[in-house]
């Protein structure tokens, strides 16, 4: 719109009561997106050279990631239909949330019904929902280092304390226990985990995960398992979903299609209840999530009306070329990074769509960290990376190996190129 | 899922931190989803008759508002295409911003630009995040009496102070500009408006939008202008947006494609600011809504996709006949209820799906107020009606008439034989 003027060329705001929100900002400040569109916006115009993009896990774009055929068709015939314009209800359809149970009832030694399935608008929206149930005054919540920001974006936006423990790189990205009591206190309600993770691209072990549960009913906080990646493995660990403990600690699952469809833009997810002891029930912790659906928006209607025939029809073949794919990505992209001098890789990917690297900086003689780094990069040979320093981790690096094979070696070459033409001699 | 037993047949919460969170509770009682899911649960199961619904604003399920052929193509394209399966913008995607911010200068004297139109998973996404960004400490929000309850679930939600000013069913329900005044002080922020209106069926007249509009400038206050039910108005005054008055006061204008082309399952909505000063942008108003979007779901990629197509291409035709449908439910639902003696319309609807009626208790013997009337409604003629205390409006009614015709002329034959069963002799 273009702006009149006034009093004398500029507008005077004295007079209006509203204004800056300075808590939106600050949660704002904490999103991937926000950082990304800094590094993108460094991106010098220097001809036809394309954009690769290593900083975020959507490689929906690439022919070789395409949806299958079968889910496409689920979402055309729904329209078609004419059955699903209508207003969602709070909690979903009926026939999604049964498929979705269905779904992941088979991986877990209990078998969920469609009550203990919240459908919501991709992981994002159920991360959003389950930390606005859990926001009661002076609680806290035990987030991962590295992490993923939604969640701390959210807590910040809904002031929930964060506490965070580390994922030790040396010990394939695992936790610290001891850490993790000794940051919990009466006001902890939850512990974060996300598995397969995003953005180390490591895979829990079922001991470790054993463990784990164990620590949180001891400590009485429940488990919040984002399963975003879930089924996205490719090395000797397989996924596990933390439900599988629901009988030791209640577990929220999140999840959704978006990864292992590629789907992403389609926004439906989940929150999944495995709580065989009813205690989420007992504690009303369900009456909050329920509370909180009745005024927020739900996954687009007829996208829930062809959710049964997406997971239901969808077919191995599928699955596997995804895997493959991110195998071989994953395995392009550790190689590559092992012939570059100032970052180091310390775990090889064998989940997700990520793998995190640290970053030297005494190889380098004019980069002064993370985010210089990767706005450098970016300038310069048009590639983007996401800075370690948006999950929590300076000086490391989040690189992406989800897309098409013959951009992501072009992108690790310019990588490689950029780093050298900065190493010291 | 099936629950285990412990502790002698009874779970222990004590040891758990996790609980209950009544601001969640709080926000979550203020719905019309959770008041509705009460009503229709006391419906007796008395055989075959099907449920009318006459409750929320949705007659997208009936054939006769079935939407246009050129939606359904549009997204049928667009997920065909295979080039909107990404992850959308914050903002959301420039050819429909573009298309939606064209759509809207069409009936305002500026040329809105993409930049001004930031796209939401529907006119509610569009509330949440609006009252969001306003909601600095010790702000409040004026808001009409009665209202639509999902503003006052928000600001429950995001602790904003309301204050309502009354809508006066005598005088078309207009505004009463003094109360306004008195009801402002340096705290107050906004003004909301839903016009045409939802519950009251009514349309503002440009005169007495031009004098709200200057007394929220000299109040200091921005407008926020609902206009969900655009173009969807039936009577002697014309659908006027409030952006018309953009000069005189900010405006954040929020709709949506969900009532006019009959599709509410969709989610697409929209916020956009006719603000010729840029007043927004330097109150910083505009930071605020960005940094919202950036941690927020966004509307369907493929159906963002779509928006462009949807727009330009759907016939006149199609809007016509929505609205032919609309009066003559409309002309239906204000002759019968004439015929009811306890029930009496003050303002004849003109705009908007919904009827404001109130309601005489002194004729009737057995009912203690509203929700006691549609309880007993539910239970005995499976009609389902919105009692007026959700809205604020204690023994007020809201009817929707956006039904199929011959199910509204059952329905509210079903409403006039229930009322002469409970009115006295």
């Amino acid at each position: 719109m273009e702006l009149e003027k006034e009093n004398g060329g500029k507008p005077s705001a004295e007079r209006w009561h509203f204004g800056h929100n300075k808590a939106a900002a600050a949660a704002g400040n904490r999103s991937i997106r926000g950082t990304l569109s800094k590094v993108i916006a460094s991106v010098e115009e220097t001809g036809p050279r394309p954009l690769i993009q290593l900083g975020h896990g959507d490689p929906s774009p690439f022919p070789s990631f395409r949806t299958t055929p079968i889910a496409e068709d689920a979402i055309v015939e729904a329209v078609k239909s004419a059955q699903f314009n209508h207003y969602s209800p709070s909690h979903g359809l009926l026939p999604a949330r049964r498929a979705v149970a269905e779904y992941l009832s088979k991986d877990i030694p209990y078998k969920l019904s469609s009550d203990d399935v919240f459908l919501t608008a991709g992981c994002a929206q159920a991360i959003d929902i389950v930390i606005a149930a859990l926001a009661r005054p002076d609680a806290n919540i035990l987030l991962p280092r590295p992490g993923f920001p939604l969640y701390e974006a959210r807590c910040t936006f809904y002031n929930v304390e964060m506490r965070r423990f580390d994922l030790i790189p040396e010990q394939g990205w695992e936790l610290d226990l001891d850490q993790v009591e000794k940051l919990t206190d009466e006001n902890t309600v939850a512990i974060v985990l996300i598995n397969p993770n995003n953005p180390s691209g490591s895979v829990l072990k079922y001991q470790h995960m054993e463990e784990i549960a164990k620590t949180a009913r001891k400590l009485g906080i429940m488990v919040i398992s984002d399963e975003a990646y879930g089924h996205l493995t490719f090395g000797s660990n397989p996924f596990i979903p933390m439900g599988v403990f629901g009988d030791v600690v209640p577990v929220l699952t999140l999840g959704s299609i978006s990864k292992r469809w590629v789907v992403p833009g389609w926004r439906l997810g989940w929150i999944a209840m495995t709580d065989p002891k009813g205690i989420l029930s007992e504690t009303k912790v369900v009456d909050s999530i329920r509370s909180i659906l009745d005024i927020t928006i739900n996954p687009v209607t007829f996208i829930q009306g062809a959710m049964p025939q997406i997971i239901e029809k969808t077919k191995d073949d599928f699955f596997n070329n995804i895997i493959h794919m991110l195998r071989g990505a994953a395995e392009l992209c550790y190689n590559k990074i092992k012939d570059i001098k100032c970052i180091t890789c310390p775990h090889k990917p064998e989940g997700s769509m990520f793998v995190m690297v640290k970053l030297n900086l005494s190889y380098l003689v004019d980069i002064s960290d993370d985010v210089d780094f990767c706005l450098k990069l970016a300038k310069e040979e048009t590639v983007i990376i996401c800075p370690g320093s948006v999950l929590e981790m300076k000086n490391w690096l989040r690189i992406t190996f989800a897309i098409e094979p013959a951009s992501l070696e072009v992108g690790l070459e310019r990588l490689k190129l950029f780093c050298e033409r900065h190493e010291k001699n």
